[in-house]
């Protein structure tokens, strides 16, 4: 039994193609409209904002997976379509109905239906004539090579500086499958979940009853675990596609799906960290024994602007993170806490741990920060959670965004 | 009954005196350590921050209040004496000593303590000998005039830019007695509470069981809606202190008291946000007839990065407005939410409202940025919640503290 990584996205697993189109959804010129499609039906899991002001594709997407099926996705980037009345939800319906049209007319009249998903600014009316007049080109951009789920990857991102992509080949006991999913992330990134979208394919047999948990346990481990801002978005939505096209089952071997599954949502939620809205590092925020509720304080220390201000700066100012920590609700003994920076121990059960500032803030001159902090003895199980810095280019993009 | 606003800080009550000295706490030469001192015996309320992480003057003044009395405190800016081992807390129990000590020279033997405070960099050992040195000067520099008070005001400063008081004179059926404040902010603010200093003084006559409640429900309505960054710190303080220098009692007056107490909080609160690090303007979030657990969404929309970052770019961006609150864990009909924005109508009743966006974007470019949101037609209570935009300097100033 193994997993391994693969070349390609969510193309790599069989029977899955996917191709973009510009339809002018935003202004600059490049590729905004993105399907994913398989070729026979699949089993879907979703997991979707909890922001009570929805985006209409999640809106109707929530209804859409109840029946455990569909075909593919077909996903703007420019505009979320969220709102802004009931055009929006009938605009939604509208990209629905085409977008299942075309994969009727590529792979036949038993297709049933596809999900939707939008991305980019509040509040707008999607340019609805221009996406319909697009769609068709679909038929003729669809395909299956690693080069198609790249420009598709590249084609939802809307802040991102780069393409977000993983696949895995996995080799059970049951025969082989594969995982391929992308991503888009950048500003508004928080758990639960963020202007996150996470599309993910997979060949396995599997029964949407089945997947369904697996997909929301693992996103709380994965796509859960990421603060960019703190800022929730109304559209976040994580997709599960698998549809059988490599005819090996996952029975039996539900935690190696489980493990592979992770490693796909992992990577894909790392590279959303690293490429948060002007970021230059990566920052893994890693407790070690964490007292119950430790989730808060990761997520707590992630999303202080003034512990993600100091990494821009490489200042190993413990303080601020003790301090986030403390102020996160969660009880535990600051006397029994450590803390290390970028390998270097600052704090020690409750004292300050003498050390080099010029040399911890030297190491802190790092595409990939660890923050760790130890509770009572740093034995017992470990939680991860990432981040990234707060940089001039955060503000310099957030503040001049559609005016 | 009246209350207005009169001339002065601390020193406007009767029997107050103030003054400032350098002790070396912090490099650059400016005064750094503030004694704030009663002529009698006064009662004493406090709220204290709510961090886990406490600075050792929280420690100790939580036990000192107990009695309910108190003659001043002595409070010192530029290092916060936490998270730094038993040495801190011999350290503030050195200051309360030497502080008492010199009291007793100025009002005789009858004084029985002080209490402490102290703002700053987390961490780091007090320059006690320097500070003990500096004590005696105090015997000099005290004083009861305005210009006392402004000075006291400006040696807290951290990274504030402006001094911080307010006071007023309350004529009631009692008799006259004023209240008079000053406050330091700047960063790390945030509710229950901040690296905010908040000292008040009074000369009515009024027990500490009387104004403890009174201080701590003016507190929620004032300091406590507050958040420059969501940073809660580890040394937050807000002391009332009421000698009865007037010889005005408050009894049967309590409401009146209340209401020029949170006179004096609020316009210390706005200061604080007005002046918060970085700042170019002062933000109201104004809820109309907000949904039970109102004060979420408002401080959910305070401390969303993107909507801070969005008003320093005079950018009318309702969207992540109402993001924010969909995201605050507030259950509300998004459909019947309305948003203003400088007085303007961007949103109504779930729908975007048509607004030229340069007009909007115009009036924001004000120093008093007022963002208003409607819930289910705005009839109903109001609440208020202060912050400020987020700026390149915000970083600048946060990315560049201790190294």
């Amino acid at each position: 039994m193994s997993v391994r990584e693969i070349e390609g996205g969510v193309c790599a697993p069989k029977g899955f193609s996917a191709g973009s189109v510009y339809a002018g959804v935003r202004q600059a010129e490049r590729d905004d409209f993105v399907l994913i499609l398989s070729d026979r039906e699949a089993s879907v899991a979703a997991v979707l904002t909890r922001n009570i002001a929805k985006g209409w594709c999640v809106h109707h997407n929530s209804e859409r997976i109840k029946s455990g099926k569909t075909w593919g996705v077909i996903c703007n980037a420019g505009n979320a379509n969220c709102l802004n009345g009931e055009r929006g939800a009938k605009d939604d319906l509208a990209l629905e109905r085409a977008a299942t049209s075309i994969a009727r007319d590529i792979h036949g009249g038993a297709v049933t239906g596809v999900l939707t998903a939008s991305t980019g600014v509040i509040g707008h009316p999607l340019p609805i004539e221009r996406m319909l007049e697009a769609l068709p080109h679909f038929a003729q951009v669809l395909g299956s090579e690693a080069s198609h789920s790249e420009r598709a990857a590249r084609a939802i991102m809307t802040t991102d500086l780069v393409p977000k992509m993983c696949a895995v080949e996995v080799t059970s006991g049951n025969g082989t499958y594969r995982i391929g999913g992308m991503a888009k992330g950048s500003g508004m990134i928080a758990p639960n979940m963020a202007t996150m979208l996470g599309f993910i394919t997979c060949d396995a047999e599997a029964d949407h009853t089945v997947i369904q948990p697996i997909l929301r346990s693992v996103a709380a481990r994965t796509f859960n675990c990421v603060s960019v801002d703190g800022d929730t978005s109304t559209n976040d939505t994580v997709l599960l596609l698998a549809n059988g096209g490599s005819g090996t089952g996952i029975a039996g071997e539900e935690a190696l799906f489980e493990d592979a599954l992770e490693l796909v949502c992992r990577s894909l939620a790392m590279q959303i960290a690293r490429d948060g809205e002007g970021a230059t590092k990566l920052i893994t925020i890693l407790l070690k024994n964490p007292p119950r509720g430790g989730e808060k304080i990761a997520r707590t220390i992630a999303e202080s602007p003034l512990v993600k201000t100091a990494c821009f700066g490489n200042d190993p100012n413990w303080g601020r993170i003790v301090a986030a920590a403390g102020r996160s609700g969660v009880s535990f003994d600051p006397n029994a806490l450590s803390v290390a920076i970028a390998g270097h121990e600052v704090y020690r059960d409750g004292q300050p741990a003498p050390f080099d500032e010029a040399e911890v803030s030297a190491a802190m001159k790092t595409k990939e920060l660890v923050i760790e902090l130890a509770f009572e003895g740093g034995e017992g199980p470990q939680y991860r959670f990432w981040t990234c810095d707060m940089t001039y280019d955060y503000v310099k993009i957030n503040a001049e965004y559609t005016t």
